[in-house]
């Protein structure tokens, strides 16, 4: 897929020995965009009632799917950010802990896709699985545009129906 | 509309005496949702190549709205967020200075469709504005979802086609 292209490798961000994935040039391209929303959901459709998208880049992505499929959306957001008493899980970062936090906005016994951007060491995505198991949602499956091979986020993601649409090969 | 019931009004929130408007549920509601993000575009149909959406819950009516139209969507950050050299433009908080940043990652010359939730002081979208002027774009027109009324925000945005969804009446 041409959009794969536009994926820009940025050496040593956020820190020395890690190429950052900036999705930022395919987004900006509408037939790219939607090819590969499109291609995020295409092997879930039908299985989900709701999709959900990480805070912020995970939004940009959620955001179409639902709309394309006629959903609702709902926004997993970091700490401290949503005006109502929120459901939280905590994770370990490399440095110090983190969380994220969501509402029980759907009903109990919703389908959720959970679709982010890039899968690295998989510690947020699993966090935010098992945030919307204690909100009550079964997660039908979880959608990743680029998966970064070698990082062992395959391994962290407890999602037996992980899909990533491209991937760094290794 | 029925989406408007679904916006909630948050009373104190973040400051005493503010009520923030939450979009939440409204998204939550996959109906809701699409026609919410058909109202948003619907007065600039055919007169932009490109949507803006500002960080972060800009973002998740931004990229429904690039999918619905086939266009690209140029995200607009808080500062510090992106891994590249971008354009930037500050602007005055109640407390303190703020910066918004974006790429120039649609050629120069684009007609932008800026997107944002909720206008209430306007700072925020009006630094919008003026960034992707600075970066090259002739802005088409400013869509937001909830204008809150008495607060200003119409008369700082300095884009005569100013369209909001909803607005909170005086």
């Amino acid at each position: 897929m041409r959009a794969e292209q536009l994926i820009l490798g940025i050496p040593d961000y956020p820190a020395p020995g890690i190429i950052f994935r900036d999705i930022m040039p395919l987004l900006a391209d509408g037939p790219a965009l939607r090819a590969t929303v499109d291609a995020l959901i295409a092997p879930f459709l039908g299985t989900f009632d709701v999709i959900a998208g990480l805070e912020a880049r995970g939004f940009l992505l959620a955001s179409a799917a639902a709309y394309s499929t006629g959903v609702g959306l709902l926004p997993i957001r970091k700490a401290g950010k949503l005006p109502r008493p929120a459901a939280s899980v905590g994770y370990e970062l490399e440095y110090g802990v983190a969380e994220v936090e969501a509402h029980n906005d759907v009903p109990a016994g919703s389908r959720v896709l959970l679709i982010d951007d890039v899968l690295a060491t998989g510690g947020t995505l699993e966090a935010a699985r098992e945030l919307l198991e204690l909100l009550g949602y079964t997660v039908s499956g979880t959608a990743v545009l680029f998966e970064i091979d070698g990082m062992g986020g395959r391994a962290v993601v407890a999602d037996p129906h992980l899909h990533t649409v491209f991937t760094s090969g290794e």
